[in-house]
């Protein structure tokens, strides 16, 4: 007989519980025969005490096993990416069709956008007819076929993770190493890749506020992938300001095409190239010098854009995107500007503030089944170091209510911090990579 | 409107809550609006980073609060002692007696006894006919007429408190020293009295096992009580053995009155004197040794004798109990000896074991609503350090049924430890009081 008591308390003194405690714990938590008060206990526990290697080996292991795995044959070689979520991060859409085309197979599951960070999900449907959820059939046989699919996943994965994570949110247990780590780490083994590369966001507009921190984080998600068996690295990465330009659903896919095109801003464009060299190492296609090359070369050759309209047509999706996405994906039809009061450089344009000013555009979800207006966005006019003159805009918003205009424009308007010099320099300066985890 | 998830973050940050949210917290939790697993997580970090002393009185005074607070007249100074629980611990039957023969008045309200150490209520519901619950104006109408009372507390004492409490129980965390102290001294708050003395337990019988965290304990406890506005003192007692020979809930009430006779065990007389001795002192009778000798005088004269006869007819028990207890309480009437298996010395008595025995026994409850066997009991013959004969009884079972013997048997025969050689000594030598906190 499994001693929640008994379990709380183990962990509340600093020792450590057997495998088979472990899993019995998340076996009957998830089956509803622990209370939620014992589980929350054990949670505030666990973020004093952490985990131990084993514990948290086997406690991850009894969340993807809480539901059904996604399998596929031996002879696929899986490789999937997770972004602990930034603002403006539209890196999947570019990601997918680009490490598919350098020969690699990717399922991708993702999940909705929540808080000031969106989702795949929500980007892709913005485009007209695509599904974004797909069987579990459909999506096996799709990968195969072309390489690469992208779904929403289902309850069934991992399920006891959504439960503990539910209780996690209103118990103040979220920011636990172990505990993160385990819910990222369990839904990418439910979703049976073989390998993970993972892009942790660190900085104003990340869960992770500091780069020891995100460094902390992506040697834990690396070690842990490792401990169970998968191939893993991952880029710490750089979010005080959104990725890209354009932050909001369809823009966000709008720029995505735009650097499949071999446009588009270059931190976008340089995170997707590093993040599919790693995928290819970690698929055993050559050094990192040799991946990032290759997967250079597929976007700059076209490789990537065609993979992403056979993607478009795999999945119902309107292919013309792949050309003239703007034609496809209309933004919302207001415009305005946010102007600079004085002469100075862009000092920092704070993610988190942007990316609330878009949820409260109406672009992202504060509750999990919120209907979001996908077309609203704003472009970032001037990035971090930039000069401006008075005048000058900062940042173009795109929006369908003045209702909610009015409640976004405060976050919009504290977002931008100016120094007083005028001074132009270039963005390129600076890599958005900080620091390689292999 | 008060954020409880801003709440747990703050204490699991190490931060400290303003007054109002503490106050804010209790209420709201109390009235049913916070669910039990946020509270559980709040309760888990404070076993990690403990309450400040501002939280700390004002957590304590929100639980007070939660229910009426029993009041006396401005010109009665009350006097309340309050034990942490021990094995055989009958001194509240000797102490309320002899404190208001000496002129103090006392007003004592008990809970059920839980676990392995019995309750006073428990032990005066063995006189026949004792009212062991008064109504608030009996309980005060007593008081001041005769001086002392002893009653089993109503649910609205203090309500918060056990709501806490029974989640503790149940959520790994009760054993946190703000936690223990803000429950103990907030039903004393809630009681009424102007002073307290505590009598804190250590050792293998208590809750707290070793002296030091006895001793931090009680300085905790005299310290909140003083923040409090309340007048404060405590003994730290060894609980290592039981207190006295006998343990059962008729038989301590034999005991006491024994004591109260002017005989019995010299531990249970020695506590009893030097807690009525605190209680003279902080009653501004005198000093240490004044109030000793003014306890041990009236003890001696007879003058706590003739008081408990007094609280005997005031609460419908049976006067005869204070001349011949032993024809108004009758044992069970089954009796066996537990035997020594070889000559030596009695090494150890585990307080923990001889009342988890008593407890199968059916002497004691394991669930809030038992229905208990005063009637059995067990007298230790031998105590620490006394010398034994093969063959020599150990101790002595007063049982009623044959089963609970069988379950009772294991914890009595584990109890005691006997050391090789054979040493007869007394066991006076050592005082029971350890430390004295003032």
């Amino acid at each position: 007989m499994f001693d929640m008591l008994s379990f709380i308390e183990l962990k509340r003194d600093g020792g450590e519980a057997s495998s088979g405690e472990v899993r019995s714990f998340v076996k009957e938590f998830a089956s509803g025969r622990i209370p939620d008060y014992q589980a929350a206990s054990w949670l505030m526990a666990v973020c004093f005490n952490g985990l131990s290697e084993a514990e948290l080996r086997e406690f991850t292991l009894a969340l993807a096993d809480s539901g059904s795995r996604m399998t596929f044959g031996k002879d696929l070689f899986l490789v999937d990416k997770h972004s602990t979520g930034g603002v403006g991060d539209k890196i999947t859409l570019i990601l997918v069709p680009l490490a598919a085309a350098c020969g690699l197979s990717v399922a991708k599951l993702s999940g909705p956008g929540l808080g000031f960070t969106g989702g795949t999900v929500d980007k892709l449907a913005a485009l007209p007819g695509f599904r974004t959820h797909l069987t579990s059939g459909e999506f096996r046989d799709q990968v195969r076929r072309i390489g690469c699919a992208v779904s929403g996943h289902s309850e069934d994965l991992a399920p006891a993770e959504g439960k503990f994570y539910s209780l996690r949110d209103v118990t103040g247990t979220v920011p636990s190493l172990p505990l993160i780590c385990s819910s990222i780490v369990s839904k990418k083994i439910a979703g049976g890749a073989d390998a993970f590369v993972f892009d942790v966001k660190c900085g104003r507009g990340a869960f992770m506020k500091t780069r020891p921190e995100g460094k902390a984080l992506a040697e834990a998600l690396v070690s842990l992938s490792r401990s169970l068996g998968k191939k893993s690295s991952a880029l710490v990465t750089a979010m005080d300001q959104p990725l890209g330009e354009w932050i909001g659903n369809a823009a966000e896919v709008i720029e995505a095409v735009d650097v499949l095109q071999g446009r588009g801003p270059a931190d976008v464009r340089e995170l997707s190239v590093k993040l599919a060299g790693r995928m290819l190492v970690l698929a055993g296609k050559g050094t990192a010098e040799e991946g990032e090359r290759i997967a250079e070369d597929t976007l700059s050759g076209g490789g990537a854009l065609e993979k992403f309209r056979e993607f478009l047509q795999a999945q119902g999706g309107p292919v013309e995107a792949a050309e003239d996405p703007r034609a496809v994906l209309p933004l919302a039809g207001e415009t305005m500007f946010l102007r600079a009061e004085k002469d100075g450089t862009v000092d920092s344009v704070d993610a988190r503030a942007i990316g609330e000013g878009v949820k409260r555009l109406g672009g992202g979800r504060q509750s999990l089944h919120e209907v979001l207006d996908l077309s609203v966005a704003v472009r970032l006019c001037r990035k971090e170091g930039e000069g401006v003159r008075r005048g000058d805009p900062l940042l173009e918003i795109r929006y369908s209510s003045g209702e909610k205009l009015r409640e976004a424009l405060p976050w919009f308007s504290r977002a931008f911090v100016l120094a007083e010099k005028y001074e132009k320099k270039s963005t390129a300066e600076r890599s958005i990579v900080l620091e390689t985890i292999e």
